[in-house]
């Protein structure tokens, strides 16, 4: 059974290669898409090449519906996209990956279903096919070199739906395990580190002191230290004070 | 000759099979990026199976630069980003691969150079190679099943770094340019410590010896410090070994 987690229904039209259909499966899994339908593979269904090359995704494939017709695997939707790299002249909505995806989270968020049709490898979908869509899907490639797979274009639109459906700007400026010094801290290392400097003669002359006092007390100040990181800039000072003192 | 446009390097640690050497070049040139670093490929270069798979982007290998180390890949980066799944207990800002992009977009416009590192298949990048970046890139995957390749993962932050280049992006406040400190400069800044500190002992135990040194570039790469910073923390050492020498 899928997951049933409101999301877009990929739409596979006519893919060829087994190895491909497992790998846009793998490649929807990765960012939490299960529901795949396939219309009219090439070489039937299920397809075993499919299976190996799915790995770990093999429940996407085994939940996989399958339809002779595009019409038939998106009756039920009331918005499907296209992908397509070319334009055929016909007149359609085109949608980035990411506002196509804003679209599909809205409708979904209100009930809707949302498909989005991939083409087959090669060819890519056909006119027909592209006139049961309400928009299209056009990945802003290199027009030098656009030479996206299928399992590439599926996985660029999912990573798309998971951006739309989850939060990651909070994690942008998170720090892993961060335990921030406190302002104390950071004047007890200024502190240490300014004494012992200062035993050691390091601001000098005087007439320069001062300044490079207040330098020094800068570059600690800016810096995002964790308590960790200053307790071992104290063992830092630590370890050359007590070196100097053995003598060796 | 590779295209000139301003873009981040792309490097790949320790790539093992061609095919992914290939198909990661094939990920950039369809967003446009040429100017690909391979670090020790496992198969030596050229590869000819890297070029079989690359086909149209063949010229992306063509141009690739190669080096023993990451710090040698790096070595002129003044920003470097990791790509990694895993958190393997060092701090480090995380980034989407948005933001990333959104970073490396605003630095290399200022004329900086910046850097990503992709790691091998299977393994990853190690905290060594974690060690060398500024920050890490984490693209959001379903918790309960990912399983990026090397070249989806090229390919997605190829993505958003076409979308950073070719959609119309909200300009940001442009910050008073830093003279920031390269790779290379902060590479000889670790090394000094850690070679002054290892004379003075403080690396002990030598069982946890090799994670202090972890531990310890870690903090340096992490930290955002500018050629002047880095002088003052070279003057700082070398004054406390003057002073153990003086022993006065």
């Amino acid at each position: 059974m899928p997951s049933g987690t409101p999301q877009p229904r990929f739409v596979l039209v006519r893919p060829q290669m087994g190895e491909n259909i497992g790998a846009a499966a793998r490649a929807m899994l990765n960012f939490g898409l299960d529901q795949m339908h396939l219309v009219a593979p090439r070489d039937g269904w299920p397809n075993p090449s499919a299976v190996a090359m799915a790995s770990g995704a093999g429940r996407v494939l085994d939940d996989a519906q399958v339809s002779e017709t595009v019409v038939g695997a998106v009756e039920d939707c009331s918005f499907v996209f296209a992908t397509t790299a070319r334009q055929r002249g016909l007149t359609k909505p085109i949608y980035t990956p990411e506002r196509a995806m804003e679209v599909a989270r809205e409708r979904i968020a209100k009930g809707e279903k949302v498909g989005v049709l991939f083409g087959p490898e090669r060819a890519g979908l056909e006119n027909d096919d592209i006139a049961v869509a309400n928009a299209i899907i056009s990945v802003p490639v290199n027009p030098e070199f656009a030479s996206l797979n299928l399992a590439q274009c599926v996985l660029l639109t999912a990573y798309e739906w998971r951006r739309q459906t989850v939060d990651t700007v909070a994690e942008t400026v998170e720090l892993a395990g961060h335990d921030w010094a406190t302002a104390i801290e950071m004047e007890k290392l200024a502190e240490h580190y300014e004494q012992r400097l200062d035993e050691a003669g390091f601001f000098y002359p005087h007439t320069k002191s001062d300044g490079m006092k207040v330098t020094l007390r800068n570059l600690w100040s800016r810096l995002p230290l964790t308590r960790a990181d200053v307790q071992m800039l104290h063992g830092v000072m630590r370890q050359m004070v007590r070196w100097k003192e053995r003598g060796d």
